[in-house]
Parts: C-alpha cells; structure tokens; sequence
C-alpha cells in the first residue's frame, strides 16, 4: 500500500525533528479558539480517575450529547477518533464496492482498503471549483458505500441541502449506504445537515450515517473523541461489536463533556473565522493564489510556487501540502485559519517568499 | 450475541448508579501501587500538548519499550489498548478457524465473531486446577489461530516454558497462529515468555504474536495502551493498516513512555503482591474457598455461597463474580489484590458474611 497517500496534515513530530524546532502549523485544522476552558479544567481533574476502567458505553458523555445535537441518546456511538469509526462502520458494514470523491480525507480509503473493498473515485473538478456536483447522482448505482466529507476536507466546499437531499434518496434508491464526515460542519456559516431526518424516522434515514469529532470543533486532537449517529440500529449494534469495548479514554470522556457545556463556544468560533478566513482568503488571492471552497477553518488554494511548502518550513511555518491527495497534484496547498498574529505571519513570510522569487 | 457474556469487571460505573456509592474496586486487576509517580507528573505535563495530534507511529514509546522489553524496536505496534489490538490482529489475519481456551478473557471471542470466525473452545478443567495441559496439542490442528492467556485471566494459571514451546512447535507445523495476550505476566514471579525468539531470528517465531499492555502492569486503565511484539512483518504491517494511524491519545503516549522510567517499579510491584496474594489465598482457604491457579494480581476460587457477590456489593466491595465466564457457572470469582487495609477489610466482610450464613 502507498503510505505517502495515507500521510496526514499535523504531523509537527517530523518537523522538530528535522529543523530542531516547533512550528507554526497551518497544517492541522484546529479550532484556534484553543479547548474550551471548561474542557481544560475536566483534564485536570480526570487525572485522579485514570486508575478506572472507561464508563462502557460512554452513557454519560452521550447524554450530554444528544441534548447538544438535539436527538436521542439511542442514535449515537462514541469512538477514539472519528477515524475509529470509519473503521468500524466499514468493518461493521462490509461494503463489497464503495465509491469516493477525491480530493477527500485519505482515511475512507485506508479503512476500504483493509477490508479489501473495490473503489471507484468521482472526481471533483477544478472547474467546478472542486464542489461535488449532480454529476455524482448517476455514479452512485453499483455501490454499497459513498463516503461524503461535508465540508470536504482539504477543500472546504460545501453541499447544499437539495444535493444531500438527492444524493441520500438516490442512495436509498439503489441500496448504497451514505456516510457524511461532518468533522468540519461547526465551523461553518451554513451548518446544512441531514441529522433531523433521524428524529423524524424517515426511511431514507436507514441509509444515512454521519459522522463527528471533537478533534477539530473543540481542539483536542491528542484526546482522541469521535461519535456518530444513524438511526439504523442494527448497523449500529455491528459497529460496537466491531472494536473493543472501552475504546474512548477517561480524559476524552470527560473533556468532551465538559467541552459541550460552554454553550456560546462554537458561536464565538464561528464569528472569529469569519474575520480571519476572510482575512487569510485575501491575502493569499492577492499574492496570485486561487482560492477556492474554503467554508470551513481551513483555506484550499492552488499556487503558482511549487516550493513553497518547502520554503515555508524554512520559515519555521508547516502548512499542508496537497500534492499527496488523489486528484490533486503538485502545488496545491492547505493552511488552517490560526490567530490573527499567526496568519499575519504566514501572510507575511509568503509575500517575502514572492518577492525573493521575484 | 449475548451481550452479557462479553460483560468485565471494572464497571463501577453501575454499581455508583446502583448503590449512590464507589466501591471498593477487586473487580478490575489493576496494579496496587497505583500508577507511578513518574507517570502522573506525564499526564500534567501533557495538558499543553493536547491540541497536538498524537505522533502516527508512536516511535518515541516504542524506543522506550523496546528497552523495556530488550528487543528491537521493529517487532512493535502500539494500541488503544491490547483490546485494539486483539480487534486489528482479527481483521489482519482473517483466520476462518479459531481455537480458544474456556475458561478466559473474553474478548478474543469478541473479536472473531466480529470477523464471523469459527471458534473451537479447549475446555479447562477443574480436576487439572484450571491449567492447560499437553491435551491441548492434538486440538491444534485445523486452526488457523490459537490464543493463549498467560497468566490466564481469570485463573491466574502460569504456563511452563516447556509445554509453551511445544505449543509454539505444534502451531508452527500447522500453520496455526499463537498469540500470547501477557497482560498479567509482569506481576508474576516466573515470567516465562518466548518473546526471546523474536531476537534469535527463530523461523517458528513468524507464528507467534505477544500482547502486553500499561493497563493493569501500570495500573492506567483511564488512559488505554497497549503493544503487541512479533517478528512476522507482513502481519505487524496489516495490523497497522486494520485500524485509525491515531490511535494511542497524546496523554497515553506521555505516561506510558513516563511510567517505563521507574526501574524498579516492578520489582516493588511484585515484591508487594507476594505477601498480599498470599493474604488473601489463606484468608479465603480458611472461610471454605478452593484456590486455584492465582500467579498473577489476583486470586482465584471457588466458594459455596453463590450469593457472595452480591452479599459483599451490598457492603460496598465489588468482585469479579466469574459466572459468566465461558467455562465457568456460580459460584466462581475473581478478587485483585490490593492494598493490605483493602484486603483485611474484604476478608473481614467475607468472614461476617460467612458467619451470617450460619
């Protein structure tokens, strides 16, 4: 298997090593509000609870839960990670054929690869500003899996509620199985999902799962927290008996619900986004780049400088180059939206990289 | 599945809802002396490195524990857990066909239903105190995998190097899998493993997979960490791939490496569990209780009041009651050993029990 294809953003480990220093990453989507504070205080006081065992079924954090999501706690599974649970649906469902978009997050791959599954790719289209289209409805027949990043990742485009709607019911149609990445949804303006449809006890909804994490909404990619919802309860008890038993850890536990009490958190993240994506999407146009999707914490663009991830790195910034998602090729980058110093910064040193190169 | 049957000890959890009170905790066979200093100072110092995704491949700890273990650090891959790792051992060697012992930890079963594998159970029996015999030899054929608890949870029963070395022999001519889950080995006095091979290059050594985890040697449940070691490298590589690259938190990470600084750590551990084991091997001798096996943290037996579990939740202390260890019935359970007030208290409470009983 090609590992570089499966290689991640966030990988700071790499970098200290090879320049003896920390970076500035830009290459993580992380909230850059930071953990909620109440989270932090949850951390602390968890240390006196790691001699137990995890609670089994995550019964108090899904509660919490499923007052924040607004549905019943009988729709969720918790994991150790979102990524976990990609994991175990696609073990739990055993999709003999499965179809992707690309560019998208190169985990749904991975996962379909260790079960063996045939994939076939829609590809996003540059000229459709790498936004999934109605071109991908009659692509869907003859798979039993479509994996949707919403918004995707490294993109940032977002679907709008019609093309859901029809994807999920052309799903349905043919039997395949649809599974939306939300892990970017709360940093978006138009936070459009079809999560209602489980409350309602739509049929459709069988076919639906959607997938979360507190890795990026609530900035602790360390603790592992992922959940997922669906309605098909039957997919869901697979799931559980498809990985161990305690698989989230009592710190994760109880920073995740203490990270859910702060009510105004994601609304404060939202309104700092605002200003600084726009301020990040700005400053990159203006130096010659070619922004495009860019809905969520992260900016996508296309950039006439190859190196520039390179010569980024030099600069003590580590930012995500692109060149190893499938359907992207050289020169494509993403940076995540940091604070307003950390982008000025960044702004800052690729203007001084522009002008070196004259 | 019956759900009950995959039921463990260390759920606290519902005997808080149950009784508006924490037990003492003999259920879950957690080391003593807690977890060591060195380890708790790691997890305060990890809260800066939550927003951090965890390193992908846990290089640094598994250099601590290929020290740890004197072997070199290619034989290892790290879990969120051991139980993940019995989870990506199952998805990666897909065997059709499983042998396992009865009595045992119950999530080896777990894990091939999940893949849908045949299992075969080489019952234990109490006329040969629980322990496996040469009989299991002859049972080998015709698996393509055999997992072997040693020390066996929830007996306690230690394996000699000999029959260990005709089983690996057995396995290898019949191209049976061993994997020894020694998640309690390092509390017994003989810690007799075959990890040696992997070093030696031994050809039958490609068969041969070991478990270990932080768990209960290092007394984190709270935090999940486990490791496996083997010298087959196509195996380890699948297992890498059945499973999320981020599945160790950045606090596990910390505390794991952490806790491996304490050198004599387990000398103390074990130097402590002699006197207190034997405490409370006499202690439960004398009120009418049969002992078996009981080398590990933990001690063994069977009792004639088939009440006693919930007699002694009704005082506060939660045991293992093993009934619903395949294998086993009532009458059957598993107390850790524990601090000597702890252990003098649940004694005591034994020993009125008894009294009341007449």
């Amino acid at each position: 298997m090609d590992q570089n294809r499966f290689a991640h953003g966030g990988d700071i480990y790499s970098f200290e090593r090879r320049f003896h220093q920390t970076p500035v990453d830009f290459s993580a989507n992380i909230n850059p509000l930071g953990m909620p504070e109440e989270a932090v205080e949850a951390y602390r006081q968890a240390e006196q609870n790691l001699i137990r065992y995890p609670e089994p079924v995550c019964g108090t954090l899904i509660k919490e839960l499923a007052a924040f999501e607004c549905l019943g706690g009988s729709f969720f599974l918790c994991g150790n990670g979102a990524s976990d649970l990609i994991y175990r649906l696609m073990f739990a469902a055993k999709p003999k054929k499965a179809l992707l978009m690309a560019p998208t997050f190169s985990e749904y791959e991975r996962a379909l690869r260790a079960i063996e599954a045939e994939i076939d790719f829609h590809m996003l289209r540059e000229e459709d500003g790498f936004a999934l289209t109605e071109k991908i409805l009659p692509d869907i027949a003859g798979h039993d899996v479509l994996v949707i990043c919403n918004p995707n990742n490294p993109t940032g485009t977002l679907l709008g509620e019609k093309l859901l709607k029809q994807i999920l019911d052309e799903c349905f149609k043919q039997g395949c199985l649809l599974c939306i990445d939300e892990c970017f949804l709360d940093f978006a303006a138009e936070r459009i999902s079809l999560k209602r449809l489980f409350k309602e006890g739509a049929p459709i909804a069988s076919q639906l799962i959607i997938l979360k994490a507190f890795t990026k909404t609530f900035a602790m990619p360390g603790l592992r927290l992922g959940y997922c919802m669906t309605s098909n309860r039957e997919l869901l008890h697979r799931m559980v008996f498809c990985g161990p038993c305690w698989n989230v850890s009592v710190p994760a536990l109880a920073c995740g619900a203490a990270a859910l009490q702060d009510k105004g958190f994601l609304r404060r993240t939202r309104s700092f986004l605002k200003t600084e994506r726009q301020r990040l999407i700005d400053g990159v146009t203006e130096l010659g780049a070619t922004v495009y999707g860019s809905k969520a914490n992260y900016v996508f663009f296309r950039y006439p400088d190859e190196e520039l991830y390179q010569k980024l790195c030099a600069r003590g910034f580590l930012i995500r180059d692109c060149s190893n998602f499938r359907g992207l090729g050289t020169g494509y980058y993403r940076i995540a939206v940091r604070t307003e110093a950390d982008n000025l910064a960044l702004l800052a040193a690729m203007k001084q990289i522009a002008e070196e190169n004259g």
